[in-house]
């Protein structure tokens, strides 16, 4: 039965039903299928391909890779860009069969939250310390509608292992907590992140940037090169607040560039460090024109 | 193979660690064994056992009947009973096996949540909008230790039915719109409550009763009937305030009883009505002597 003949049709399931997603689910638990789950908002780039691959690594070739596209608004502030967020449903579908994702999960926003006036929508998860800070301070309720919509989405698709990007290294630390705290049996997988020729870590959302500002986007990643530099160079380590300093002058030298936050903690407890050393977790915001990019790295 | 023979030895399995429960209810996801769950603070009474009896029906004689102690910290309140609320884990045990119980599942405070001072528990379920009334305004904080245990204990056992009692209405409504709202793949069953023969809701609580209390604390039940004449003799309906003023002159009459509220509902959105009419929820907190009793029934 060997075979070295191309797969010449890759069936891939698009599953838009909650109810649906979950029978599907219950049916792989049953038959012991291992199932490996990427979720995203969609728009998909390199990044996320890298998290399927691993996904497939990680439940293996008799396993299913389950990726969700959802733009949650839970976690959109009221001026945040969910409206302009970018979608393109038809080129994830083919990314996602490239990539031979098994099933492609795209739920509605009504069956997600319910509206009816009766019944609305009332059930948070919410991290209350490590969620205070960087993303959770610049975002009030961002990690809320992030650790309610993950944790909706891994009841809806019961994978043995979740994968997400370090990119967002908060959020996949507040993620690690919530499986913890919350007993969700799933193994969650953070992985690194991917970035262009100059450094720029890929997001959905560099497609805002005009070509001026692309070229200047890679600032944060210069930010990181100099903090590791400042670091490698004082074994005995930086002051934080200097570091800091550093960091916004060579930002804010930029024409249109802003920091919004520039921070240095303890990569497990997402605590703030005085003193910067080697294996300090560096992370930034910069508001890049109007868009907004993160990045951070272990200096 | 049909015997007649009585079973001499109920083996039930007691479990006490976390990963051993979700290690185990992952098997039987696997096998496909129909798993009915009774989270309950111990100290057990008739009304546990009908839960019990309620989950073996759903589960069959071939599903496994699992029953969990814990008597969690998260649901009580700074000034309220946590340190003297009654434990018997030998009489529980024996209860249990009489119940056919397959598994107690009795977990320790430092698993369920823990202290590290790097990593300590810091996520919660929170519900927010049925918790804000009857309860919720009495005991601030205590819906959200249900909801967070509840959906703890749901993601370690796993069950495809899970059994609450109907004297607890606002948290069975509140389990009910957890389970929804966060997609938990289980069916939520409320059960009658269970009562005295003087009509007393049987509570692990009523314990604290002196026998004084104890013959006092029918209140409660007259209440419910009085409000229930009422009702069946104002066919359009008795204003809301009305009945409150006569529930409360009823209660507060007698020499230990002092109330801590009364309300009238829609059982559905439990929004408080106006007009109290068949089919109306009415429920309401006694404090008789120190002890805080509830109760709760359609008029």
């Amino acid at each position: 039965m060997s075979s070295s003949r191309p797969v010449l049709f890759l069936f891939m399931r698009i599953v838009t039903s909650i109810p649906q997603m979950q029978r599907l689910a219950k049916r792989w638990q049953r038959e012991g299928v291992s199932v490996g789950f990427v979720p995203t908002m969609g728009y998909l780039h390199r990044g996320h391909i890298s998290l399927v691959e691993r996904a497939r690594k990680i439940a293996g070739s008799k396993g299913k890779v389950v990726v969700s596209i959802y733009v949650n608004p839970a976690q959109f502030g009221p001026n945040e860009d969910f409206s302009k967020y970018p979608r393109d449903l038809e080129r994830d579908k083919k990314l996602c069969r490239t990539a031979k994702v098994d099933l492609l999960f795209v739920p509605s926003n009504d069956e997600m939250y319910p509206t009816s006036p009766e019944q609305p929508f009332s059930t948070f998860v919410v991290e209350e310390t490590l969620s205070k800070t960087m993303e959770g301070e610049s975002r009030p309720t961002h990690f809320r509608g992030v650790t309610t919509v993950v944790a909706k989405l891994l009841n809806i698709v019961g994978p043995n292992v979740a994968v997400f990007g370090a990119k967002d290294f908060q959020q996949a630390t507040i993620i690690r907590r919530m499986v913890r705290d919350l007993n969700i049996p799933v193994r969650v997988v953070v992985a690194p992140t991917k970035r262009e020729p100059d450094g720029l870590a890929l997001s959905s959302r560099n497609k805002y940037l005009s070509p001026d500002e692309r070229r200047e986007a890679n600032i944060l990643w210069k930010s990181v090169q100099m903090a590791r530099q400042m670091t490698h160079l004082s074994p005995n380590g930086t002051s934080a607040a200097k570091m800091e300093t550093r960091v916004r002058r060579l930002i804010e030298a930029q024409p249109a560039s802003r920091v919004d936050y520039v921070a240095f903690f303890d990569p497990e407890s997402i605590h703030p460090v005085r003193v910067v050393k080697r294996g300090t977790q560096m992370a930034l915001a910069v508001f890049i024109g109007r868009t907004r990019l993160i990045d951070n790295a272990a200096l």
